[in-house]
């Protein structure tokens, strides 16, 4: 069975990055944007239709309208997104080896694959800084992007999996990237990735 | 500054035992059940009392009346457990280097000490297995006990902390005991227990 290591991560965690870098170092692929267009493909909408009515939508009461209004055939366009999205998180699990950020993967994959699940998780301080850093001054205030983004992703979650994100309980390690570093994550996810199956059992 | 390792956790998941080994490893002292002679000084209680009227408790009810009751000073026992367990962590903070096992430590600790906050969990079966193991059969089902346990702690830190116990964002490292193997968790403490201070604050 192969091995797929799931990242959810809050914005401005570092996740997207931590996923790659872990994909880098144990030299299988990382999906992250590539499953949008996978996802487009399975469902013939526009990739970046996907992208704004799914966790990168910029308005939650927009996401909302659009989202839940149902079809003639009984199904909203968010349902459309979310059987193709397990759909393709599936196919992938059962191809090979791989990193796959964020999509609700650790649910999608629960009891159907050999998972290890990861949260990367930061202070609001460390992430502001680093959103600004990374993706520049916005009119809204940093603090202000990651309530926003992190609130669409757990209601997201909520929505479709009936789970709380961002609970322990859910993921094998919960790692604070801005207080451990992310170098290091990287190394903790990576060395923790190949651990033998009876060693998990015995919890020794 | 003293470096302070503070471990929550999940009854059964081994936190306890992790603690201990963490101690062992770095040379330093740990403190879990010698807390409870601490406050039994300072308060002039019975340790018996102590562990009873506290998270040791074996039944929510008889805790929730005793616990809150309030003497002619207006204080309840369960304030002047709160008040010198305080002073005991605090104190033990500013001494020396050491592992501090539950209590609300990390909470006690914020902004006092510099601190790795470490929460411990596992599934509710490994820990089942593991309760029974380690301390025999009960005429209660051990699903019921870790439920028990662990509502009693919850409740606990929740009253004093207003905070919710378990809850990623209060700790560095939340770590699957059962899932990542007892041993290994010990490697991960003791191998983030002294990063340093500049790269932790540039997350590097």
């Amino acid at each position: 069975m192969n091995r797929i290591i799931t990242i959810s991560r809050q914005f401005g965690s570092g996740g997207r990055t931590i996923g790659k870098e872990v994909a880098k170092e144990l030299g299988i692929p990382c999906y992250d944007k590539e499953l949008i267009e996978k996802i487009a493909e399975e469902t013939g909408y526009a990739s970046e239709y996907i992208m704004e009515e799914s966790e990168y939508a910029p308005n939650a009461s927009g996401f909302a309208y659009s989202f839940l209004g149902r079809g003639s055939d009984g199904l909203s366009n968010a349902d459309r997104i979310w059987f193709a999205q397990r759909k393709v998180i599936l196919n992938l699990a059962e191809k090979e080896n791989c990193v796959i950020v964020g999509r609700c993967a650790d649910y999608l994959l629960k009891d159907k694959a050999d998972c290890l699940n990861v949260f990367i998780y930061a202070t609001p301080e460390f992430r502001a800084q680093r959103i600004v850093k990374l993706y520049g001054e916005s009119p809204v205030a940093p603090l202000k992007r990651l309530a926003d983004k992190d609130k669409k992703r757990k209601l997201n979650y909520k929505y479709f999996t009936e789970q709380e994100w961002g609970k322990t309980q859910n993921y094998h390690m919960c790692l604070d990237s801005g207080y451990l570093g992310i170098e290091n994550v990287v190394d903790l996810i990576v060395n923790n990735t190949f651990r033998k199956k009876g060693e998990i059992e015995s919890g020794k």
